[in-house]
């Protein structure tokens, strides 16, 4: 039943297995938008801005009359009114002519250009124009910031301030969204145990670490809580989960024999496709599907749990949401040697140095505190010796 | 009544002003601290693990009985028994002895080390181990991962699911965290309107802009809407805004005579501070208390609005929640020669080309599409002429 597999096969069959998943999508107004992920395009209904606006305080003008314009020999213009912020223009410029207008106001029609107050002179009712203006200087022209019909926003883009200020642009304000997919959380173990411990047991750290985890990756957690290493309690709670989420995550146990009864359990209800990545840490990953949704087995301890969420669990997340392909969040150069072991892929968490280069945090498996000195972790693929001092890496979002 | 500051002035006169706020805290469940800031240093109150723990499946052992140890001629040790997961082992490991342990077993007293099943044969109740292992060889001591006394997390520490593991370990599920700040975010301008359009109208943004950039800052945005350039309804909104709000946010009036207005209505309300900082975008910046409380009047156009968010609201946030001193998310090359104003600070979106070097987005103001495409952005120093392609950058989360 040990089918240990690469991690990018893992990678290849848990999206292959779970792309007839139907992404569900749902519209939420653009008030709640924040950290959501859009499901379609945004394809803007209109040009913004809407009309030719001036950027600077001052007066709109067919720029060809001031052609030549300089201090000693400004161009004179009559004043044909004002035009008020909010107001549509409503009249066209004639030549010889020029307008008031503050910034973010409507050039009139004819008008091709502002020419900013400071450069002006108001002399009964003459404005005397002591600098030329290009056509189009000092003007934000129809469509400039987004065209009718252009893509405004595309899907699979993750919201944030600067999508919500361009779908308010647009006047967008219920937002196509995947739903998020809801990911339960099953931790078991007989040591494991929430609240006070007595001796040879351990908190319970994965049901928090893996429910905050799917939070920040933009799903749901449906925490169910410990389970003993007991077959039937493991077996109850992956059913009671398969019925309430998109997805179930089963981390631990730590003993060989409770690994076995996921694999079984999974087999049982369903179909394992893996059981064995050849990661480091995660080498214990299981992964297969019931009625088409997927159960990942994590191993228990804490640390290596994370990175089968972070390389494995993602993947699917990604996959059902569209987001674009994971880019490192920073390069930086190796301040070390890191050997590997030929074979399988390894994952360091790094902080960077002083020099602004990347030192691994090198941890006995268990130990979760190094997490909280991460920057982020680098990748030692799979058919290397090891990384050399002095490379540059990619380091990741844990 | 125009008294222009550099923006680091700016940053020191919003901090000094702001220092008496005391910031607020509460105490949050464990399942909703994900995102909020300690406002406590949180010290761990007892060692993790708190017992010798294995951190292999295999036999716990005395190592000095392995010693020489081989292939060959291994050590004969009597299998004393079996230690279960999460039970203490609650007796003392003769020499000569070793007792059957999986991962994340505790250690009997006695034991110091553990042996791999797979470095051992079970020969009628003997164990052959096959491998000497040194002292804690494949165990992670107590209080390895966290000390008991040690400080686990510092204040000021902004939650991600790392945080959320070490205080699930260390039994931690009330979290003390600072109270989110509300911000009020108020939109002014004859031209703003939400909904539907008119020639010569345009949509408001900043309200929608200012209010996610409020929440993914931490802080709770109270949302008061658009407002027409008109004294009395500025002041009023002030005035509600300073009722239910620990900070305001006056966007806009695009109008020299609008901005006069928030000016006017600060001062009477309590005391202007500066008017207008020598930074680009973000010049008509406005800053003033009203009974403790800081009104900020930024600039109409969003993308400006967005930069004196980020770089002065911002620092008023990261004072009140105790959040560390920002560094860039990445550094690059520039791609080209940006020339600059002496005497302003200025700041420019980038994104990365296809070879990671920084590339400016220039854009005419008022235009907010360019935040989409951006990666973050860079700061162009105050007295200095530009920066010479080839330099590298420090490019600041957006």
């Amino acid at each position: 039943m040990l089918n240990v597999v690469s991690k990018d096969e893992a990678v290849g069959i848990v999206k292959n297995k779970t792309n007839r998943a139907v992404p569900k999508s749902e519209k939420v107004n653009i008030e709640n938008a924040l950290g959501r992920t859009l499901c379609e395009d945004i394809v803007s209904p209109e040009n913004v801005p809407a009309f030719d606006r001036t950027t600077v305080d001052g007066y709109a003008v067919r720029a060809d009359d001031t052609f030549g314009a300089s201090a000693s020999i400004p161009a004179q213009l009559e004043i044909a009114g004002e035009i008020l912020m909010g107001e549509n223009a409503g009249f066209s410029l004639e030549s010889g002519k020029c307008v008031k207008i503050s910034t973010g106001g409507m050039l009139p029609a004819g008008a091709n250009a502002a020419v900013m107050v400071e450069h002006t002179d108001n002399a009964d009712g003459l404005c005397l124009v002591y600098k030329s203006v290009a056509p189009y200087e000092n003007v934000t022209k129809t469509g400039d910031d987004i065209a009718n019909g252009e893509t405004a926003l595309k899907k699979g883009t993750v919201i944030t301030p600067a999508e919500i200020g361009i779908l308010a642009s647009l006047g967008v304000y219920e937002i196509p969204v995947y739903k998020k997919p809801v990911i339960a959380i099953i931790s078991t173990g007989d040591e494991i145990v929430k609240g006070d411990i007595k001796a040879g047991q351990i908190r319970d750290v994965n049901t928090y670490l893996l429910s905050s985890a799917v939070q920040s990756f933009g799903c749901t957690p449906y925490v169910y809580g410990a389970v003993r290493d007991d077959y039937e309690e493991i077996r109850n709670a992956v059913s009671v989960c398969l019925e309430k989420a998109d997805a179930v995550i089963v981390s631990g146990g730590s003993s060989a024999g409770a690994r076995d009864m996921t694999v079984k359990i999974i087999d049982e209800l369903g179909e394992v496709f893996f059981h064995g990545i050849a990661m480091k840490p995660g080498k214990p990953t299981i992964f297969g599907t019931v009625n088409g949704k997927p159960v990942f087995g994590l191993p228990g301890h804490p640390l290596a749990a994370y990175f089968v969420f972070r390389l494995i669990v993602c993947e699917y997340i990604k996959q059902i949401m569209n987001l674009p392909e994971e880019k490192s969040i920073k390069n930086a150069v190796l301040s070390v040697n890191i050997p590997s072991n030929h074979g399988r892929e390894e994952y360091l968490c790094v902080k960077l140095n002083e020099n602004g280069e990347a030192v691994p945090l090198h941890t006995k498996s268990g130990i979760i505190s190094v997490l909280r000195q991460a920057e982020g972790f680098i990748k030692i693929p799979r058919d290397s010796e090891g990384i050399d001092r002095g490379t540059t890496v990619g380091i990741y979002r844990l």
